[in-house]
């Protein structure tokens, strides 16, 4: 085997990948990389044991497949370390990191948050500052709908960035390792504008489908609610100006467009909510809000949507 | 007897009263103004069976009586016209007036929308140029609860003002009738600010009732739901002073202070959406907002509140 200098490795080394939290995306993402070839390690809670005996199954509208046998592990210290961390938890167990995540981890480990919301690969830093992390976007619906059990719904493409800057090229063979797995997959020079666009369709849906009790074709439908979305829409591309970046109205109308094409949906807050789970607050309104704040912007429709999250909460 | 000019009639004659809608309002108004031996006669619609036979029950927390024999009917062509008419059906239903109203006029009644909300006199005015027409506003906690059966939970107070400046000595009787009766009534000088005053209670607490589904002291509890309402409170204070008046801080805290102190109460609005019937959306939202987007000021979280009102009205 010829040696090339340790900046060169990754170009020909085929990527050890560890998924956390194997769920609608982990389990979605994780499960494409597996069944193209990838070394996929999958860390398993409660669905440990079944996948063992009966591996991870993806029914999707783009073909449904199984992933058997399935590199499973119930405990984080039992797992190998990883050239990239795909966390893929919800943010609000983002605390669970500080003890899951050093066994998978060597020097050049990038750690990739694909999660919603702003602020958390900063949180994150502070307690890996050592390590090279990055955000992950998602534009995809689908859900765990049983035990080792991901329905694939609708889009499905992800985006990628560092950062700090670090280990483009590491993230750019995820992009094409995604590619090889079916996936539309893009590294992004810019984190904080891929996080404020996906705030633009998070923000209205997430939160007003937990508020209206609904879906987001019937809010698409009636003329106030579509009208509130867009204005909300709005808030956030206001607020993406003044937090050094600018998604543009462009982005918000694509948003509408995607809305109105896609698969009526319950977003992840509305499926956390219908199982009384905690919601994203934190990360998708709370950090947004105050960044944009800070900034010297006030989302006033937004924080009226965190406020009545927050008391929806409350009575859990 | 002696025979005076007739604009001294009043102080001497006692007024008769119509009720025009005997629900929450105008079973509890027009049952104590009876009950006082004042000479009220009540439209019934689907109850006036039940109540010719049975008569009205008030259950209050400040002592329980029972009205019969009640002066009960159910076509308003039927009844004898009166100096006062208490308008105290839901403003949807104010299109109903046209008909109901002329049997019931003589050339000096004062028409008095006992209603919440804004612009409804100026509305009824384009049908009823040639009357008198005036506003009240209610601070009190009633519900209907069954056939011919009032509960009066809380308060009970009422202010009234005259819509162009109109017939404010029979309005000052009224109030003097109603003090004779038991209830804290008051004349204002200026309906418009009356009109503010109500609205400082009834846009936030109505409204985010329906969209979060629950009662005014669980809002009142939770820290988010509470800055909520101060900040829609807050709105609406600013509002008023684009809109010729000035309701003032000093009143928000009161209605803070206030229903920190009330019985556990599903305001109007609340009760509208759980039987599944209209809102009062157009008279507590629409027209205020309107009102004060015109004169310059855009009340963005109570447009929102309106925007998820209509959204929710529209999956009934």
């Amino acid at each position: 085997m010829i040696i090339f200098a340790d900046s060169f490795l990754w170009i020909i080394m085929k990527l050890k990948y560890a998924i956390v939290g194997t769920g609608a995306l982990g389990g979605f993402y994780g499960g494409k990389l597996a069944h193209s070839g990838q070394d996929v390690h999958f860390l398993f809670h409660s669905d440990y044991e079944f996948v063992k005996v009966n591996g991870l199954k993806i029914d999707s509208f783009n073909g449904s497949f199984l992933v058997k046998p399935v590199n499973a592990y119930q405990q984080a210290n039992q797992m190998p370390a990883c050239d990239v961390v795909l966390v893929c938890l919800k943010t609000n167990n983002n605390q669970l990191l500080r003890e899951i995540l050093p066994p998978l981890l060597h020097k050049d480990t990038v750690i990739v948050l694909v999660q919603n919301g702003l602020g958390i690969e900063q949180e994150l830093s502070t307690h890996f500052p050592n390590n090279s992390i990055a955000g992950g976007l998602a534009f995809i619906c689908s859900s765990k709908i049983g035990t080792g059990h991901i329905a694939h719904y609708d889009f499905g493409s992800i985006k990628f960035g560092s950062y700090q800057g670090e280990n483009t090229e590491k993230l750019e063979q995820v992009c094409n390792d995604l590619k090889q797995a079916g996936i539309k997959a893009e590294f992004s020079q810019n984190l904080n504008e891929a996080r404020w666009q996906k705030l633009v369709w998070n923000i209205p849906y997430n939160g007003l489908t937990v508020v209206l009790n609904t879906t987001t074709d019937r809010m698409m439908k009636q003329p106030d609610s579509r009208q509130l979305i867009w204005e909300i829409m709005m808030e956030v591309v206001e607020a993406s100006k003044y937090c050094s970046t600018d998604v543009g109205e462009n982005f918000a109308h694509k948003m509408m467009y995607m809305t109105d094409k896609m698969t009526p949906y319950a977003p992840s807050m509305k499926v956390d909510f219908d199982a009384k789970r905690p919601m994203e607050i934190q990360a998708i309104y709370t950090n947004p809000i105050q960044t944009a704040l800070k900034a010297g912007y006030n989302m006033k429709k937004v924080s009226m949507l965190e406020q009545q999250l927050h008391f929806i909460q409350s009575l859990y």
